[in-house]
């Protein structure tokens, strides 16, 4: 039976073992081969007496034999028997030396043989757990959140979250026109409404056409809802999750993070810190600038200058929120939380729960009726709303195409 | 601080306690009214002295204050006192009594209110988890399955397994025509080509012109690849995971089960027992059918009078099998598991990992290329798949348009 090599590393030396891995350098010498093998859990050197490797090159995947045996930097094999499992060429697009994230962008099928996206895509994994985890057992006030799916496919057009993707054989299917969503959050409010406290995390689109890495066509988002929750039961519900999905990267990724070149100790700061909270107007007052909102560079200049660290920013002017947003006579209830070389991660708000205050303010009324209805009948107070930015910017794997 | 009902119902007689529900039932006598609430996490009875009710009618949402005490039939709240949260009206869709699936799908912004969809969205919520955590913690050799989210906007249209949704807008922004995934499984291949052993669990999409249970427009659907499966460990990983998530809904969804008419000591038997393995030709001549394929009717039959249990039927013909599947002389080294009363929930098989064998069965070279060259360079014996239709037929909430 083979053996993962995250799981060689934790035995002792003298465990004999069979591994399969993709090849990923091989240094021959006279009397000496040095092969650098990668399973996806991790990767050991292997090394072995000098004969006929010829097959055994970069990208191909062998089966090896051997010992486990303490080498001068690291745990390695000492191989017996190496058997081609599958060959390789010198076509093989992943070379020895480190490539730029263009080149892999050109060869995304091997990419995550590569250590730096195989990393990425641990961290993703053990995040997804860390979300589930997280809510299904330390949801701030009690237990009680339920993980929801909402729909992709959405007659709802009039979010103003951005630009939809249109589905071009919906009138022949659906008899009306269909998008890709853009947020889970208004379909979130229905089982709120029911389920009282309930999180979304799923695939969602935008067809703006800025290809920068603030703006991709397809992201995953965290999208909780609850009732009976107050705006700074809100941030600390957001932050929790933060800091917890942080943690558990630390227990679970430790390699992982400092292939990507993320110090372990400044993470278990942010962790252990208490997170700046201020309002958009001493944001402003802190920033200097006399225009409407935050501009990326004030966010950047108050994480990374003023506070060095996490900002939670609260109340912006009531003008440049959305339609669902509960506002008072200047400001909504709402928060951005920004994270210093990141920015906006989470935004956050208290829905405008009164029928009569939201009516009038309510975009498509015909195609949001049900949202209204949801007012209607049995409305509760502090709907409240956080979606999670993090995957976006951090994680994402562009389609393959 | 308001508590759930679901937490509540775990406290002893005396404890005083806020809550917020929704009111499902109201029965006013001369001198006591009873009034059943739902907050999502469960539903009890108030009993308050009978006074001034007027708005506290099915539909709305009220703040009980009280004592939870020990009823006839259960724990109840003796209410001190209400407070009507969000009115309701007579045009609220969800009447006293028992409403048909037809009339819920009516009312879809309401329907996670009865009991029976909010029990089947605990279980879901649940049965999620539970196949998170198998993944992460139980792999059955050892640790290591990565949870990988595959594209849903994508370029392929020729995996054969159902009719494609295509995004108009997609030519404009991609510079090509795109559809929605109908399956993760190509793009899985990659990952597991690199990191050995993965999962998705996502929504997938089929344009099929059929509205019945068994085709819907979108859904979402467990795809684990492995390398170095043999078909038996396929098959096995695939009724432990079944097996566990009926496990931690027996443990996690006790009453959810009830509320759905299910036999929690049924389900404690189909996990307890093995379950059987028979080859295709086995199962035809028990059917005793001549003709090619397993219709439903056999497949019922085997599970639900043969066998009376979860059936693993292996090796199909190699000509009703899709060009990915390994193939011998007549049978591909493929499974199907059935279930008695649901059906087909999974299939899986070994994947040809043979590049000459492969090349001539893809159907479109061009746009599987990057497929073609997962065998090219670096191969590896034994990929395997399996898939989940369990949450297409018994949990799809379709979409509210």
């Amino acid at each position: 039976m083979l053996t993962r090599i995250s799981a060689l590393l934790s035995k002792n030396p003298g465990f004999e073992t069979s591994l399969l891995g993709w090849v990923r350098t091989v240094r021959q010498q006279k009397k000496y081969s040095f092969i650098d093998i990668d399973d996806g859990s991790g990767n050991i050197q292997v090394v072995i007496p000098s004969s006929n490797l010829e097959h055994v090159i970069t990208g191909a995947s062998i089966e090896v034999t051997g010992t486990l045996v303490q080498g001068p930097h690291a745990l390695e094999i000492q191989g017996n028997s190496i058997k081609v499992i599958g060959k390789s060429d010198v076509n093989y697009p992943l070379a020895k030396k480190a490539h730029t994230m263009e080149h892999l962008r050109d060869c995304v099928h091997f990419r995550s043989r590569t250590q730096t996206i195989a990393s990425a895509l641990r961290i993703r994994s053990e995040a997804s757990f860390a979300i589930h985890n997280f809510f299904r057992k330390e949801g701030m006030i009690n237990i009680g959140f339920f993980y929801i799916q909402t729909p992709i496919i959405t007659g709802n057009d009039c979010e103003g979250a951005g630009e939809l993707f249109e589905i071009k054989n919906s009138e022949d299917f659906f008899g009306k026109k269909a998008y890709l969503t853009v947020s889970g959050q208004l379909h979130g409010e229905i089982f709120a409404s029911s389920l009282g406290r309930i999180y979304t995390f799923g695939p969602t689109f935008r067809a703006e056409k800025s290809h920068t890495q603030r703006h991709l066509a397809e992201f995953w988002m965290i999208e909780p809802e609850m009732i009976n929750y107050s705006l700074q039961d809100t941030y600390t519900l957001a932050s929790n999750l933060a800091k917890s999905i942080i943690e558990h990267a630390l227990n679970n990724n430790h390699q992982d993070l400092i292939n990507l070149h993320r110090n372990p100790q400044d993470l278990e700061n942010v962790v252990k810190s208490e997170w700046t909270v201020i309002t958009y107007e001493k944001a402003k007052t802190i920033t200097n600038k006399q225009d409407i909102g935050l501009s990326t560079e004030e966010e950047k200049y108050l994480t990374e200058n003023h506070y060095k660290g996490p900002v939670i920013v609260t109340n912006y002017p009531k003008e440049i929120t959305p339609f669902y947003m509960k506002k008072g006579d200047k400001f909504a209830e709402n928060f951005d939380m920004l994270l210093p070389g990141v920015g906006e991660i989470v935004g956050g708000s208290v829905r405008e729960e009164n029928f009569d205050v939201l009516e009038p303010l309510v975009p498509d009324k015909k195609a949001l009726e049900w949202y209204l209805d949801l007012r209607k009948y049995g409305t509760a107070l502090d709907f409240m709303w956080i979606f999670f930015w993090v995957y976006r910017k951090m994680f994402h794997m562009q389609g393959l195409g």
